[in-house]
């Protein structure tokens, strides 16, 4: 049985009817800080990340870190065997999450409004691509159409050739993240009213909403920004520059951190040239200045300059590889690498929860993800107990 | 004065000492739920991005569109009398948040300690490059900081060319919203418990918190993945094609959906090659794959395929860019593009808020950003009511 730590959603019961990525990974935080998930999966297939390479004894890896510690159990509710234990699932829940098109829910008797009819206490989150609303509510999506067609593919990639993808998933993740505010929103809500509601989130709404700059310099300029690389548009220096022996990133968000950057450079009369004077400046001059800062940096190996520029209090990093992160020093002084059980006695390795609560213990003491319908009989024995 | 709609935050006062990215976006969606927000600035400078462009009449728009709807009162917290108003404020606080490197607040009085010891009620929020533990506490970050060492910038960008900055700003947003989580999840706890607790997120694990297929590769294969330009590691086809005129994006997630493109490119018999039949077969012959669909996709324009996909229910999109994105009809009929009042009687564009909740007036009735010191007396004349 899977196993929760003391965390602020104790007690709470989440009935996840969701799958692949933006659902699970909103159920994965809520499981992570107390909560109790039951994934509800269709009978002999289950979550399609389940077969979503890359596989360990034809577990998938994928799925193993995203349902961590969630329970499972596959139910087919157009059946009424599976509905009748469903529905004493829902008399035990909290919050009810789906993300299938809008009007799926409906036609099987679980939409909102009848959910919300026999169980006035239960929050019921959405998550679809485009929302419950609008001309293109029924479209299907995945984490790829949001990312094109939300914007952000358009700002990523290198300026002159063709966009390329955000390497994590943020189409799903994103939106995933929007509904856990929103359950969370609704818990509290319904703490002090005790009114259930419903919550629909769009992954691409999600996506527009996290292009702060992009958006401002598209409206205020009245040209729609491209990729710019590996430099921030807005902020100046704060890009990759090439070392001795390979890239690493300085980042001066502001006068006072480039003026020490020039002084570790060597060239503290670089601040003082009318091109570097302000952010405005340095951003109209980034050419140039990427230059004169380049000519220096690749003299001497990127650790010397990371050391160096660190000591001055500058914000720089090397670019490190996926391998590299979950070996970082700070990283595992963070408890952010977790080893889950693997169905070969191993462990799977995945990333922690990198919400710290002083009232909430951080441990690393997961369960393994189910295996499909696992803990039918312990589900059942519960809805009994 | 700032108003705020009816949310599920209703009555809910966050005092804000964040500035920059992660945690005024943070602050922003409670605002957006309906808690109210005040901005505690250095008198004189304030937040930094009051000085970063586009700029309109001298206004931030980047400034403008993060912080709607929030007040600002500018404090210098080393004196006297500006503690003793920050004091009173505290007594009103239901939320403290702040974005300094660890042990500032501790050296001004106002550390988490001394604080709860204070006020047990309140929920104390962190955002900071690596947390309040681990041997890089201490150490200054930016967005693009930790989207190099958090590893997202190695997985994005094109094969065999320089790793790219994602186009939004994950580093910070990211950040800002697992602090959401915790500080709502803290919310709920205190709500059953009448405690505050802290809660700390790092920049730099909310990094490889988003890393999912990238970790779960890197582990299972022993090699760290690179950049895979415009496709998806995991999933074929999941991608960018090159129609007539221009790229869109087409995105089966499984095999059903793989089926069916095939027949609507009028090549039902690609799907049962043994190179094609399953995601892993896929993804291992994807270049193969890749231009067998797009002999097919170049011989008609964009708009055709999406149309004829989209009828056929194949998750695909175009590419647009952000002004694009904020005429999306979409976009305009969820509500997710604001009018927010400009300085010069004009309005600043902005995304809206994804989060869409049935008990809570999804209005476009925004306050304008603040003037730094803007609310002072207003707020004085708060804590004497």
């Amino acid at each position: 049985m899977s196993h929760s730590p003391k965390g602020p959603l104790d007690g709470i019961t989440i009935v996840d009817l969701t799958h692949v990525l933006a659902g699970p990974y909103c159920s994965m935080i809520l499981s992570d800080l107390g909560a109790k998930v039951i994934k509800v999966e269709m009978p002999g297939i289950g979550d399609d990340t389940r077969h979503f390479p890359p596989f360990r004894d034809g577990h998938s890896a994928y799925f193993a870190t995203i349902n961590r510690d969630k329970q499972s159990i596959a139910l087919n509710l157009k059946q009424d065997d599976d509905r009748a234990i469903f529905d004493k699932i829902l008399t035990r829940a909290d919050v009810v999450m789906e993300n299938y098109r809008p009007g799926v829910m409906e036609r099987l008797g679980y939409g909102w409004e009848d959910l919300h009819a026999r169980f006035p206490r239960i929050i019921y989150g959405a998550v679809s691509g485009f929302g419950h609303t609008g001309p293109d509510a029924l479209k299907p999506a995945y984490d790829m159409v949001v990312q094109a067609r939300g914007g952000v593919m358009s700002i990523t990639g290198e300026k002159n050739r063709e966009p390329v993808r955000v390497g994590a998933s943020v189409g799903d993740i994103v939106a995933g993240m929007f509904l856990g505010h929103g359950l969370l929103a609704a818990l509290y809500h319904r703490e002090r009213t005790g009114e259930g509601q419903k919550v629909d989130v769009a992954m691409l709404d999600s996506q527009l909403a996290i292009l702060e700059h992009a958006v401002a310099i598209s409206n205020e300029t009245g040209v729609a920004p491209g990729p710019s690389g590996a430099r921030h548009p807005s902020i100046a220096p704060f890009e990759t520059f090439h070392a001795e022996d390979g890239l690493f990133v300085i980042a001066c968000g502001n006068d006072a951190l480039f003026q020490r950057l020039c002084t570790e450079l060597g060239k503290p009369k670089l601040a003082k040239r009318d091109e570097f004077r302000s952010n405005l400046d340095r951003c109209q001059n980034v050419m140039q200045l990427r230059r004169r800062i380049e000519l220096i940096t690749l003299d001497h190996p990127v650790s010397y300059w990371l050391e160096k520029l660190t000591a001055a209090g500058i914000p720089c990093a090397p670019i490190q590889n996926v391998a590299q992160v979950m070996q970082d020093p700070q990283i595992l002084a963070r408890n952010m690498v977790l080893d889950l059980p693997a169905p070969d006695g191993g462990t799977f390795k995945a990333a922690g929860n990198p919400i710290k609560m002083s009232a909430m213990a951080d441990h690393n003491d997961h369960a393994a993800a189910p295996l499909l319908d696992e803990h039918r009989q312990d589900i059942l024995n519960w809805l009994e107990a």
